[in-house]
């Protein structure tokens, strides 16, 4: 526990400026942030303060070496306006593993979730209780430090802000598989939050829109063969009734919503089969009808269901099922999040 | 031409405050900074102001998906107070490259070019004249735009900051062959001037630094056999007489030394090879006695001679030879960007 998170409130809400009917994704800002300060070696107690612009030196690092990790979370609010996380250490913890590996010092566990509770609580009216909306979390820590010199910064921020937010995407979703370009290397930041990582995603993902897809399915960047992600979601194939998902590697983003979705899957006795997955099993499945769905998994989406894929030219419709894993294991997670089942799995956290 | 750079002048100067005999690299700013906004689909008209701090939403899409690139250039004045450019168009066109990989709006030239000749107008006396010294140049731009979408931004910055600065490293190089971590991904964007770039860097260089060495040589993410370039610089190895580089790739950045550094060497009727380059045939080399010489070349460090390598556990010393390549090469390059002999490429570029 810290007892020293100095607390400078707001001086007027501008909550009812907000229409928390109709939402968009992350483009609405609560009350307050969270501000934590990297200084001569070590990290500094965390401040509250009003959501305010940030002022830095033309020479800071984050605008010329991209050195930044970030993470997503989402709060809920039952009926008894309880408010709960998923899964939030293992945030922290993926903040933590980014961090390193972007040669950004680690934060201490109680900075973040200490803050973090300290945040929500006195933001918890911007949690939207409306079905589909949540509150968006934005954890982030970027390279502060001064100089034009390709090393690390030897100053940065952490900052916490919060954004009611409805839905990611928007009904289902036609994907383009990659044959060009590429997201990640071995032995590169794939694995991590990195900024970086998104940015680079930018492009092809225009180019893939310019020809009516929404996503890129990014695959190996040596054979392109093998499917790992979709950029801001992992991704799940049913072929007949088993669930297949690549596995975290270098490359891939251990995801969250990914992990949860295998573990509920299995415990609801789905066959689920974590193993590298090419292209070819995708396209030959889905020409003799034996790919029965495909859906992206994430923090900002939750599930999100894959209705076609391209792929060399080709266009590959998914069925249209009565019953999908998609929408079950969904509602499945949502309910766990927003206290409206059970909780088998510990992944509810309650804030107080 | 432009002829609406509107020019605020700083109220005094910080140039009195600057020990030009003792300069380090890009650490100490010039008076003013120049500053083009992109807005409602937009480059506007690039301004001229005192060097002073950005400020900017914490939702600003730069802290959260890495969208920025940049360039480096010298400035050097010679013995009649003449301003000196490197081959700066090849800094322009190469911005705009690696603009639209990371989705960023192409900037037009006579902002670019234009802007720069007017701010090295306003701020020459920062221009140091120190051998080895030169006016380090920072063009940059990033996404200013907000909101917590993954996507490209509404809003860029394009920045010019320029440092007077003294030589990048000191003394010879020690680097280490990569056999784990890698730089960049096919299809990727190591060919940019990407910030993500670089941030991916850091932590495997202060693994290496943890060894004893400077820099890291990387290698292809696939098999770790092909020498590719050093972050910061591209490498040149000389096995007996023969100067030898790899080809630039979608991995490998097109660097404006590098590329100088092959024409001045075949004009001087050095054997230049530009050819995919193995490690195996480098540590061959060193076995046997052929290689006489490596060296990195980058506008920061211009030529950077290598005094060893490190690879699997042992470590390669380089010949210490009475008369090298680098040290000729370097001499001929500076020579011909201080305007203290002639320049049969047309390289150099006044300003007027």
């Amino acid at each position: 526990m810290i007892n020293d998170i100095e607390i400078i409130k707001a001086e007027s809400s501008k909550i009812n400026a907000v229409d928390f009917d109709n939402l968009t994704f992350g483009s609405v800002f609560s009350d307050h942030m969270l501000v934590c300060d990297y200084k001569e070696g070590k990290w500094r107690a965390p401040k509250i303060m009003p959501y305010q612009p940030i002022t830095l030196d033309p020479s800071a690092k984050i605008f010329h070496y991209g050195q930044s990790v970030f993470e997503g979370m989402k709060a809920y609010k039952d009926a008894e306006n309880n408010v709960w996380l998923f899964r939030p250490l293992d945030n922290f913890k993926r903040l933590n593993i980014s961090s390193k590996r972007l040669a950004i010092p680690e934060l201490p566990e109680a900075y973040f979730m200490e803050g973090l509770k300290a945040l929500l609580d006195l933001d918890k009216d911007w949690i939207p209780t409306n079905d589909g909306s949540s509150l968006y979390i934005r954890p982030f820590i970027f390279a502060s430090g001064q100089g034009f010199h390709a090393s690390p910064a030897d100053e940065y921020k952490f900052i916490i802000c919060t954004a009611p937010s409805g839905s990611y995407f928007a009904g289902d979703v036609k994907v383009l598989i990659e044959e060009t370009y590429s997201r990640s290397a071995n032995g590169g930041v794939g694995f991590a939050k990195a900024g970086g990582n998104y940015a680079g995603q930018f492009y092809p993902t225009q180019l893939a829109k310019a020809k009516g897809y929404h996503q890129v399915i990014w695959t190996d960047d040596n054979t392109h063969e093998y499917i790992e992600e979709a950029g801001a979601m992992n991704i799940f194939v049913r072929i007949n009734d088993t669930l297949i998902t690549a596995p975290t590697s270098d490359r891939i983003l251990d995801g969250i919503t990914r992990k949860s979705i295998i573990e509920l899957a299995k415990s609801e006795g789905i066959d689920v089969q974590v193993k590298k997955l090419t292209v070819t099993e995708v396209v030959d499945a889905a020409k003799n009808g034996t790919l029965k769905e495909m859906f992206g998994a994430g923090t900002a989406a939750v599930v999100s269901p894959i209705s076609a894929f391209g792929y060399k030219g080709e266009d590959y419709e998914l069925p249209k099922l009565d019953s999908t894993y998609a929408s079950f294991l969904k509602k499945r997670i949502t309910d766990i999040q927003t206290n409206k089942t059970e909780d088998p799995f510990g992944w509810r956290f309650k804030v107080d």
